[in-house]
Formats: C-alpha cells, structure tokens, sequence
C-alpha cells in the first residue's frame, strides 16, 4: 500500500519504518540461515524470489538504480543479472503461476485480514465502541476474528505451496502473542486506545456514533502456537524454526531512553503511518489529525506499557 | 512514465489518449494476426507476453480487476490464469531473462530516445534556439539525432532478440516519416511551432536564452525504410508485415469537424500530457501554462496542417 504526502506524513512513515527495520534487524540470522539452506541444497540456474507485503511501488523502483550500484560493488561487474518486477494483487490470490518460486518472504503484513470478518459485515454480530478485539469481547466476536484468520492463513499456505517448487523456503514474519487469551493487552491495548480516541471524536460529533460501530478493523494477531498448528493442518510445508521477537513499549522511539509524552508521541505516528489510509478512507481524511493527536494524549495519560510481539517462522516446501 | 496531477492534466491525458486509441485501433489488424501465427505454430504451455512502454503503473494496476472481470465474462470462469506484473527501467536495458518471451509489444514509444545526441550534450554541436531537427538544422546535427536513433534502435533489437524465444514475435509502433527527408514538415513542424512558444518566453523573459539553447528533445522519427535496413541489418528477426499509419491534422479532436482554433487547443494539449513533464523538469513546472497557451495560439494562427504518421512493423524471431 502507498502512503504519499507531504513532510508531517513522512515523518510518520520514518517512525514506522524503524520499528520494521528493527523487527528485520532481528529476524536477518534466521533469513539468511533460510538463503544458505537454499543454496546449499538446491540452487538452481536461476532463483526466483517473492517478497510479499504492502509496498510502494514507486519507492521501490526509484530505489533500483542505488541496489543495482550496490550489488555490482559487493559483487563484482560480472555478478547477476537480477531481475525486478511488480506483481500487483493481493496475497490472498494467486500472484505466480505454479511451481515458480524458489523463496518467498514477507514482513510484517500477514497480521492483515482479507476482510473484517463476514459476521460483523452482515452484522450478525456487533462491537460497539470498539474497532478489534478487547477485554469486554464477546466469545463470538472472538470467534468471527479467529475463524477469518484461520481461513485467510490457510488460503495464504495453499496458494503458496502452489507457487512454490519443492524444496522452497518461505520465511513469514507477523505480529504474533505468547500467550492463548486473544483479548491479552499484548494485542489488544493500542487498538483499545484507538477506539477510545476515536470515542472522544464521537462525544465532540466530529464522528456519528454509528460510523464507529461499522468500523472493524481487518486484523488479527494470532497465538504463535496456532501458526504452528495452521502449518502442521496445511501440511505442504515443514518448519525449521520458529522464532518470537519482542520490541520495547518505547521501540518507536529508536531505543533511546524517552519520557512517557515522547513516546506517546511516536507510538502515535507510527499508528498513523499503517493505518491513516484505511481509517481515512472510513472516516474521512479531515479527522485523521484530531484522532492521532488525541490518541497520543490517550497513551501519554496511561501507565500501561505492552511489548510489541512478533513471530517469524521459517519453512521449507515439502517435496 | 506516470502523469500526475489535478483535474486539467486528466483533460490533456484524455486527449492524448484520444490519439493513442486511434492509433492502435489502426493496428488491431496486424497485431491480432500476430497473436494467431504465434497461437498456430507455436503455442508453449504458458505465454510470456511484454509490452513495452511509458506507462503509470498505479493506474494498469487500478484497471486489472476490470480487466479480469472482463476477461472472465468472455472466456469464461475456467480460463486463465493470467498473470501480470510490472518491470521498472529502460527498454534501452535488458529487463528479461534470456529466451523468456513469447510476444513483445511496444506502441507509441520507440521514437524516444535513450538520451539526447552527445555530440549535443558536449556541445561539440548548437541547435541554437530550436529543439528538434528543422528546416535550418545543420547536416551535422541531422547526423547527430540520426545516429543516436540507429544506435538506440539496434539496441533494443539486440535485447529483445536476446529475451525472445526462437519463433516469438515481436509487433512495434512508433512515429514515422514516408519520406527520407530528416526536415519534412511531417516529423519536424510541431517541434518546431512548440520551439517559437519557447522563443516568446525566452524574448518575454521568462525562460533565459541558455535554458533554451541547451534543451534538445531525446527524440526522433525515422523513415520507415530506414527501420526496415535496421531490422535486416540486425538480423535476428524476419519483418512478416510493415503498415504506415496516418492520422489527420484534426485526430485530437476524435475525428469531428472542429476549426482551427479548437483544433490547435486539442493538439496543444495532447502535446503537453506528452511533453510536460520532460520540459518541466528543465525548464521549471511554472512556465507550463504560459507555454502551452502560446504554443496554442502560435498554431491557431498558422495555416500550415500535417498528418500525424505512424509505423507499425510485425516481425518473428528467427530460429
């Protein structure tokens, strides 16, 4: 997904863009583990790697001509050729056609649903004031969100272990938690704060009571020990390991030791960068800075601190 | 290339794209008889089809579920799979792997250039006040932009013959000139009335001479036979047709009975979705509307009309 704008949205994806570099900081010994394998064992004359996730296309390419410099520097003139293509579409379709791809590797994307589940479209089921899971849940509103992951991550193996030729490797890496409660703070409490920013705005009327209800968020931050039992049901790949990262409450803000009202602050612009485009796109663009503003007021008036949990797994394709 | 912006950009890429529809509809004929020869002889479980081009990849991207959608309605829920994706760089650069097509295709882009004649850029030669080849061009500079477009032309067919299967085709259009004239009226006289709007800004001292004495257009439209002796000369591919396609002075204006001043607005504006973002970055984005407008003018006062000509060749890649 593209997010483009002017310096204060930058700011916000510079924010956002630590803590992803952070998380792949962590997860590079077990990715580069996941390379070696493959060109230990079956490297073929030529390597066909996915990297799945939302992207800017046109940061990506501009960035190109520098990691083409760069490859022939670390490499040698001769080295290559590499070839680069876009492949538009979501990764819950299929992308390539069978058999193609050696590696895949996504980021930090698969904690995204293909839909807010069907129950709360179709309103068979309700979550007033609330935009995820939390504390006060219903078990079939717990339900509906972990029936539509489960389906959204199988589809996601399946459509995968078509594309992939045996002996492939896949590394996923997604915000996960250690423990089996789905309406634990780990994965609830920022997105409890947001609804409660969002709460605020309602009492104020710059939102209708009933545009909040119908906001859900299409999301779900699975137990790491289900991923494992998802895979084990899907049965085309075998795990190699499974690792969980843990960032700091305050990772958003580069590790320095900050003040509770910094850290807010970055927390919420880094809220801002992932979900401004979809929040706007319910709410209305002209709401985005009174909601982050008063949701960064939310996190600094707290005490509460989570840790940010993700998992990454690696896997090879079974022949 | 991608074009941005508001709702007056979108007019001038409506009318361009006017221009651009007529012509590939001119050459349906051959390229549908291309697809047939090659679905005839050599038919590969899975086709690798390129087109090569200027495009806006968010707005191809944005049209594929029409395009899926309309795909499925005529050829029914079992066909496909169709696979796309987006390749970032140069036709002047190799951007497949070796024998990976089947179909190449490239429309209205291969009279532009890979760069502005050297002998230009070094200024081992002048074009004083001008930006393309004219009437008063000096035989050294028609041989400077002739040269460069042997050279880029011979490229491209190396590439291409290089990522092409034996057998795959290959169907390309781009501007022409029936006659082996380098300074017709044909391919010189709207560079040269888009010149003079230049000119005026120059001598009303919104654009310095320099600028303009030091901007050449990175393009050329070559004699038809000339691209015929290139593709021999290069020898991978075998020429199975060769079209020339003349639009009216008027195309612009799809084809109604409009006058000259409503002509002269249309072809103005098909040229700057075209051109303005080459000129823009050279001679600044706030001079755009002025130039356009003289541009605009300076062709509602001429009486002077040309057919817009065109070159459509289909070819096959030798065994």
């Amino acid at each position: 997904m593209a997010v483009v704008g002017g310096e204060a949205v930058e700011e916000d994806v510079a924010v956002a863009a630590m803590v992803v570099a952070a998380l792949l900081s962590k997860s590079m010994p077990l990715l580069e583990q996941a390379v070696l394998d493959l060109c230990c064992t079956t490297l073929p004359e030529s390597v066909a790697i996915a990297d799945l996730g939302w992207n800017d296309f046109n940061a990506v390419f501009k960035s190109l001509p520098t990691f083409h410099e760069k490859m022939k520097e670390e490499n040698g003139e001769e080295f290559g050729p590499c070839h680069v293509a876009a492949v538009p579409g979501s990764f819950y379709h299929k992308l390539f056609p069978s058999r193609r791809l050696h590696f895949v590797h996504s980021s930090c994307s698969l904690h995204w649903l293909s839909q807010v589940p069907p129950e709360l479209l179709n309103k068979q089921i309700t979550n007033k004031g609330k935009i995820y899971l939390s504390k006060t849940s219903s078990p079939a509103l717990i339900d509906a969100y972990a029936s539509q992951f489960q389906r959204d991550f199988s589809l996601f193996l399946k459509l995968r272990s078509e594309e992939t030729v045996p002996g492939g490797r896949m590394v996923l890496s997604l915000m996960a938690r250690r423990t089996p409660d789905p309406v634990s703070d780990e994965s609830c409490l920022l997105w409890d704060l947001l609804a409660q920013a969002l709460q605020g705005l309602v009492s104020e009327g710059l939102i209708a009571e009933e545009k909040l209800d119908s906001y859900n968020a299409p999301y779900y931050q699975p137990y790491t020990e289900d991923l494992e039992t998802g895979i084990e049901n899907d049965g085309s790949f075998s795990i190699n390991g499974l690792e969980i990262m843990v960032l700091p409450w305050d990772s958003a803000s580069g590790g320095q030791n900050y003040d509770r009202p910094t850290t807010a602050q970055k927390i919420a612009k880094s809220m801002k960068a992932v979900q401004e485009p979809m929040l706007a796109s319910h709410f209305g663009a002209e709401i985005m800075d009174p909601l982050f503003k008063r949701l960064m007021e939310i996190i600094a008036a707290d005490t509460r601190e989570v840790e940010h949990v993700s998992v990454l797994v690696s896997m090879t394709r079974k022949a």
